[in-house]
């Protein structure tokens, strides 16, 4: 399917089915908006009735029109969508726009009309947009459509704008102009049918004209593609979402670890992050964000230099850079003395730079340029407090003069001023975004340092690790489901971490005392002794973990505890047994694991494990596959980076075996795609070698789904 | 001194020395905003050349003056100033506002001339507001005074507002307008030799017409004042602070972790919640939270409805209120069906209620009078999109009319709309807030429901534990300042923290093999072992801490091992000898200490210790001495209060013996306040009691402050 949508985006001609010459109807309004906005090309309202509606001549069926049609935009009732478009179809319609409800949102009757919509709109190889939306916009003056039934009409911009919320839509329509920010297209996509997200991410992202992409979403239909593109296309333009619903998602039931920390919204929050999409959490950021890209270069690096003629407001933007995590940039001696060399001598030329309150414009405009010119700057924060005598619009002007000769550094001003000075500059032609408060302006940059920071990040590859023993974890798995156990064991678990080259600790599996001390006797003391147990699946409420076994003695005598411990609580018959571990000597406790989520599949987790994980949740997610890149993010991400790069004597962790084991990890759950979770906690690192050894491993397995994959029930003996 | 402001704050008269016939000069732009707010008194302007000015006779001097004069509005040059004030004296006047800079904030010189400043006013009984300031304001219609010299004139309201900036009082005036938001009384401080944010609060604690308080501060002059005003006057009305200049304070230079983790603005952040002052991280946010808490009455609990007429807003909102912690209000069963009873079908009537796009005014009003009347509601968020057909406004007056009638409950109203819809709002009287964004009336949510927390806080007691034996541990303080250090053996701390009734672990000290074997025989195996050593302060960074040491034959090797290795490293000398401490088991090791803060002086910390502490940070800071309910509160408010309360088949710990060992902690610090630093680190959990062990302990005293409090130098002998 292609996603060129010009047809529906730069038409030539308009069919309004279901046009009316009834007030307050959206058959009336599209039309309206459509002629207000002046459409550059031709409109043909459709009603059964026919007659003339808003001064044009109307056809009783798009079959009735001479002319061709690109766009149909379609407002009929629900129950005569499918018929009209299959009337489009007739007239050789390739755009619709679909603006009646009634379909998936109101349930499983409707649900079924969508599907059946859909199949229409696949056979007859058209683009759709909605149903259930509010209409389509482009602003460029060679197309001039405003395709919505909002209540204004919208500003020219170079937003692409996509919204699944049409209510949603229709308010931003209305407050974008006072935001000085316009659209270049608008796609309300509503019910999403065919035309999504990743439709129009894909459409704009060669439309010259669509400069940044906005996404306000409640949900990501294939998060695979979406990372594909989003991560293609945020490198040429940057992309910021809001994405709604964070709370509703609670934490799916699992038992591991991982699970319990993973979450619909971690997982949309590690996509849109592994995809370089900006994520704002309020409209109002959205929009703040906007501006700034709309009026920005993107920088070189973050060191900030702060301009004011008041000493509080650049005490608070100094906090708010700063708790950014970006500089404040060392102005260079070369600019103190030129900054000295005009201003007054209460003046303070160190960053953040005081003109004081007597600051003329023309020390606004000197100190702006000199300060642009300097090379230790990245990004500038101009503040002005209003003072007697000066006119904010005239400051404004002379910094964007400024600007204009000297567009190469991002700057932003801090007016805080009144609201007829914003309302003003919105019918202005501006280069430089104003904004009220000092933490706007400080945000503003930081995002402008991401993005930055997101097109500098190297691409990074999904390894594939070929001394892995690929068969052998296979037929650990396939042992686990032909015994009807989801749940591996503790050794199964090893073993197939094993076998894709993880580095576990040496351990043997007993199931008698005996066998237990020659085990430990070959691995050598200390030794760690864990029961397995096909019914009980966290060891350490049971007490079924003895640490520091120095002697084949000492090993006799808390095996026999612990099969009396068992045995009083009547735990004994789900022991398979004991396993021997080598003891690694370290106290730093990392987890790695994988959780699934229902509609992002494998999620990545690494942190601090042990008896923290769920304490300090000091983890960070990724959605799989991985990129080596990815991986070492994620090690660099957590609070516990700091234990590994070693701290008081300890042994700095090897960073890229850590970085290995996340990877191949990785290709485990991407070569048994069944597998719904996966705990190694702890990963500790070994005081001696610095290396992460997996001491302990979980995983378990979707049956249904093992059993699709191994093509089961047909060819072997593991299902009845 | 008394905190009666009244001569400044309600002059029936003003004097305006430095009064100007020039234009855009301060002493013209004071004598016209005066007049322009219409002062409801007598304004009597002073030049030496006498004349007319802004119309009214000047006078050569205040003693020519020849009826009573309250308050004295001095704009001279600086180097006028102190003759002025004696002038004003001798006039008996009692109220002075220096707007006049050139003083602390020039430097040595300016700083003396302020000293002298202060003296004078000390000296006459006066009350004095700046100097460097921008003026006071009163908006009380039978006072009308606006003594600033900011471009715009004050709107009436109900808010009392210190600023330590003059530039951003300046700028707020000029934009408090467009927030719908008045003055009752504003105080520009300017360099406060005398009023300062602590005298206004005082003020205005009784003043009936200042609803709440706004302080905007750099630095705070007296915390222990600050807290003990702050915290009484806060359970009446809202304080809102926004403290400025958290980046600049770094972390003072200190070699415990108490002391790295510690730092001004935390200290800052610390007296603040302790005295219910909601803090502001940015303007915009103070002025939102003014905004509402103008509005709204204090909620009853956290339960939130929202009422929306669009879905993604509505999804919004939700995410907004859960990530504040507040809860999603249960509609009660006799709501639902009111609701239904009118809402269409398509509505929902469960939380977030969505009326759907079509709602009309009318259904806004039954809606919200359904809910505000549902007895489990506490706070409604009101959602309105603009759809064809509808006015914003007329839906603002709708629900405006029955919050009227149903004033019991806060209601904030979110109308995604255009700023016209603002602007018309700024000139009416309004009952609800109305915001653009969902994010906005949550977080005004929020800080109600803080409040309301704050003011159902029990108010605490600081309390004095009597079993304790303070003269045993000024003896060992006595010895170690007696021997020139400032750090105490971790002994010494030991030995103090035991004689405060501190539960440390059970310990002796030796010198020898011999001793630590006999020691340890009368402790039990096992024991730790620990050197303590003068000139090595941290221990496990030479391998001084041997654990689990099971037997006198292993305690000989460890101790052999550790003789050799200090040798090795050449710090055998340092060392005093070991200590041998019962062996506490426990994996939870929190820590509990102490930081000096140069302004602030003890700041109390708890959290968690052990490995972890820099890296998690998992700490939380109180200034002492601490009430019992602060020392509840700290426990509860770190992460790693979880694991305290047993989980996974731990041992709940002792909360309340924790929160005893932190007290005793506030006391001992409060008996010595030399002591700069002190550490528990860990504080182990006991896994057979649940109680808290101090196993390690640090005290830093500060050698100068220790002999001032002893009296050393003249009656003891540990000063040469």
């Amino acid at each position: 399917m292609t996603a060129n949508l010009d047809k529906i985006m730069k038409p030539k001609s308009i069919a309004v089915v279901g046009a009316s010459t009834k007030e307050h109807t959206i058959g009336s309004d599209i039309m309206k908006r459509l002629q207000e906005y002046k459409f550059n090309g031709k409109i043909f309202p459709i009603n059964p009735k026919g007659g003339i509606i808003e001064g044009l001549q109307a056809y009783t069926s798009v079959l009735e029109v001479p002319e061709e049609i690109d766009l149909a935009i379609i407002v009929v009732n629900a129950k005569f969508v499918l018929s009209t478009i299959d009337q489009c179809h007739q007239k050789g319609i390739k755009g619709l726009c679909i603006i009646t409800a009634g379909f998936k949102e109101t349930g499983a009757e409707g649900a079924e009309a969508e599907k059946q919509l859909l199949a229409k709109v696949q056979e007859y190889g058209m683009r759709c947009v909605g149903p259930n939306c509010l209409g389509v916009v482009n602003t460029l003056p060679e197309i001039s459509m405003d395709g919505c039934f909002a209540e204004s009409l919208p500003e020219r911009g170079h937003i692409g704008f996509v919204s699944q919320s049409g209510a949603l839509g229709g308010g931003i329509l209305n407050i974008l102009k006072d935001l000085n920010l316009g659209f270049a297209q608008f796609i309300s996509i509503g019910n999403q049918a065919d035309v999504n997200a990743e439709t129009a991410l894909e459409y704009w992202e060669n439309e010259e004209d669509v400069e940044q992409i906005l996404l306000y979403m409640e949900s990501i239909q294939n998060p695979a593609n979406f990372r594909k593109l989003a991560s293609r296309i945020s490198k040429k333009k940057p992309i910021l979402a809001l994405k709604a619903g964070r709370s509703a998602a609670g934490a799916s039931a699992a038992s591991s670890h991982t699970g319990s920390l993973a979450g619909a919204d971690k997982a949309a929050n590690a996509l849109l992050n592994q995809s370089g999409v900006i994520r704002e959490y309020s409209l109002k950021n959205l929009f703040s964000t906007a501006k700034v890209f709309a009026n920005c270069p993107i920088p070189k690096g973050d060191r900030v230099a702060i301009i004011t003629n008041s000493g509080g407001p650049g005490i608070m933007a100094t906090d708010a850079v700063c708790e950014y995590g970006m500089q404040m940039a060392k102005i260079t001696d070369a600019t103190k003395e030129k900054l000295r060399s005009f201003l007054p001598s209460a003046a303070s030329v160190k960053n953040p730079i005081d003109m004081i309150a007597s600051a003329p414009i023309e020390h606004y405009k000197q100190t702006l340029e000199t300060v642009i010119a300097d090379e230790n700057v990245d990004m500038i924060i101009c503040i002005y407090l209003p003072f007697l005598g000066l006119k904010d619009i005239d400051v404004a002007k002379a910094l964007m003069e400024i600007k204009a000769k000297n567009p190469q550094k991002p700057v932003i001003g801090v007016f805080m001023t009144k609201s007829e000075f914003f309302t003003a500059l919105s019918d202005m032609d501006v280069n430089i975004p104003f904004f009220m408060y000092a933490e706007e302006a400080a945000e503003g940059l930081h995002r402008l340092n991401q993005q930055r920071l997101w097109i500098e990040r190297p691409e990074g590859k999904i390894p594939t690790f070929s001394n892995i023993d690929k068969a052998k974890a296979e037929s650990i798995i396939k042992q686990s489901i032909a015994d009807g156990r989801e749940q591996l064991t503790t050794r199964e678990s090893i073993d197939v971490l094993d076998a894709y080259g993880i580095r576990v600790c040496k351990s043997g599996f007993a199931t008698t005392e005996d066998q237990a001390v020659s085990i430990a006797d070959s691995i050598g003391y200390p030794v760690v002794m864990k029961m397995t147990s096909k019914t009980t699946s966290h060891k350490t409420d049971v007490g079924g973990v003895r640490v520091n076994i120095q002697s084949a003695e000492q090993l006799r005598a808390e095996y026999q505890d612990l099969i009396s411990k068992l045995e009083a609580k009547g735990l004994l018959d789900g022991l398979e047994g004991v396993i021997i571990q080598e003891m690694v000597k370290g106290n730093r406790e990392m987890v790695c694991g994988v959780a699934t989520d229902p509609q992002y599949g494998h999620m990545m987790m690494f942190g601090l494990g042990g008896v923290f994980i769920e304490v300090m949740k000091d983890v960070t997610f990724r959605i799989a596959p991985l990129t080596d890149v990815d991986a070492k993010e994620m090690i660099k991400s957590v609070k516990a980076y700091k234990l590994l790069e070693g701290a008081r004597g300890t042994t700095p962790a090897q960073m890229e075996q850590i970085e290995e084991t996340i990877l191949r990890l990785s290709q485990l759950v991407s070569d048994f795609n069944f597998i719904t979770e996966l705990d190694i906690n702890p990963l500790l690192i070994s005081e001696k070698t610095g290396e992460g050894i997996a001491v302990d491993g979980r995983i378990k397995v979707n049956m249904t789904a093992a059993k699709e994959q191994f093509g089961c029930g047909t060819t072997c003996t593991c299902c009845h």
